[in-house]
């Protein structure tokens, strides 16, 4: 990533701090996020929500959904389990968000397995998310087959003018002028379902915390990987493993971030 | 309250005995409680409900609701993500329960955000709910911007005839006659998802033990915080504290209840 | 049962071993088992799947639902919360996984409960399901109130030319020639919702494994059974139950598996 301007060094330095002060503002701001997803990550995502300090809601209801929208301060938009009216909900839904410039992220669960589903998200795509939460898979799949390395990551950001946070083994997040690697995390993440849906609900939560959307969605990546690498430490398999996910959500103190967090 | 006949007092003073007893006849009869709520909450209502000793159904389909209805002891029925579906089947269900004298309790879930479903609880109250079941802001939402003393509460459940139960720092319960307040319960329910809506199924399955409905409720909330006051000694976090709720509701003794009531 | 031929005996004698051969199998091959299932039972199910080894999706989408079965290796029918949109992608489904030759298993949850889901099962027995897994009540109403018996299973079995397996106090697995009793298990797997949902995704995921299909569910009901077992030794009751479930599953070794087995 040489061609990386200096600002991506700068971030790489302060993002072990910031991500604390960030959390610390999230649980005295206690921002709302109104988020469409899936079935099988509603629980998680508003649980998640509760525990990093933030008022979930939940609705896809198309009648509805403008309603809670505007009442949010951000919004997340999951394709997961993409029934009708989740589809028409999530129309709405974002353009609720665009007309109070409410920030939205979207998350394209599982686009690699249908093509239908995998033309809506392009469809939206066109509506301007703040940022896009994915695994390698469905960047793939949203960028015309191009593997998910942090060069086409930086392209796809530019090119897109938005957020990208690749979750992998080393999750990258860009904007397309910056970027930053977080090797914090454990394989016991991916046997949760909706894992990743959540750590898009709290790059949602932190978009409100922050003019700059890049250290807000790194910061949740970072925050998502060092609570799953505590919860590895106390769980005895991922069935034990989300419920310490989020006490090590909650109890996390900025000064634990800093000191594993693996950023490059 | 001094306005309050004697009978609060009276209630005031058996409840602590009363609830465990309730709690015994529920794991004995394991009576039905049909549930249309929202999907967030399903999971954890049915496994309250099982571990409380009722057996929970949760069908919202239109065309099956009613024989489910029938089928039950008690309705439960929560506006959380209200579908079309979800909205279709709570006419029916309701229908069903009063066709057969079948006691159903509301849970008006943020009616404070959405102008539509607080229509929609508005017209459901019409069809006489057995009880209410609420928090502050969907109390004052529900009441034309009422705040939520106990005054107002014994007023609105007097004008409405039915049991009002409000959850909060301190859990209010009113027929309108009588009004008991309980202390009992722990800032960790706040952040499990659905905490509310389960402790309405809990009110729904007490409700088929007893013909004083405002003991069956008022049970209910002692019963639900005293089991959120035992799993918060246990807990690490939000992450643990689901877990260990159920578990303290079902190994939950009179003799424990009546120890940690704190009713006024 | 002594009208069962030897090779009931030879299953009986192998399984213990067997089980934990295709349990290894799972974790090897990491099939992907599509669930459409009630939204009680989505959660649970795709954790367990992926605790298994097995990589889970949920979409009852009907207009997606054809690509993530044909993307699957099996398919999983569960008629909980059975709303029109779920049962539209239930037929599609089911054609995909037959146009394909992919082995789809129904769990007819609850038909006792309404006539309208009950003609939805019958439908789809005639749709030929490789295996069927029920409980009492559900067997009873499936074939015109015949009582569980381990007789029963089996003609049902052979009638229909499928797999039955039956969950109780003891589970039973037939294809009609075979029959085995497997007495594993623990009461508290009834106080955990969709932990019978969950049983049965694990027959989908096993049944991508053997061609011996019989083997595939008898084995799915054996693991899930230990797994019961060593998950109430250590649970406090049904709230922290069904983690620890899925870490046993996760955790589970052949050898394990060969030392609890309890099969006749």
């Amino acid at each position: 990533m040489d061609r990386m301007p200096y600002s991506s060094k700068l971030l790489t330095i302060i993002l072990p701090r910031r991500a604390g002060e960030l959390l610390q503002s999230l649980r005295k701001d206690r921002p709302r996020v109104h988020a469409v997803t899936n079935q099988a990550a509603q629980v998680f995502t508003a649980n998640l929500l509760l525990a990093a300090g933030a008022i979930p809601s939940l609705t896809f209801a198309a009648d509805e959904v403008a309603s809670f929208t505007h009442h949010s301060n951000a919004l997340l938009v999951n394709l997961g389990t993409l029934d009708g009216e989740r589809k028409r909900a999530i129309h709405i839904a974002i353009k609720a968000a665009r007309d109070k410039n409410i920030p939205w992220v979207l998350d394209p669960v599982f686009i690699d397995a249908s093509p239908i589903r995998r033309e809506v998200a392009l469809e939206l795509m066109a509506s301007g998310p703040d940022a896009v939460r994915c695994n390698g898979a469905e960047f793939a799949s949203l960028s015309d087959d191009q593997p998910p390395s942090a060069e086409n990551v930086a392209a796809f950001a530019a090119r897109h003018n938005l957020i990208v946070a690749l979750s992998g083994a080393t999750d990258i997040a860009s904007d397309g002028k910056r970027l930053v690697q977080i090797a914090n995390g454990h394989p016991l993440m991916g046997l949760t379902t909706a894992m990743g849906c959540a750590a898009t609900a709290l790059i949602a939560a932190f978009s409100t915390l922050t003019a700059d959307k890049l250290e807000a969605a790194a910061a949740a990546l970072l925050i998502s990987g060092v609570a799953g690498e505590i919860a590895a430490e106390k769980a005895e398999g991922p069935g034990s493993f989300p419920a310490h996910f989020l006490d090590a959500l909650y109890c996390l103190t900025p000064q634990t971030i800093a000191e594993r967090a693996r950023i490059s």
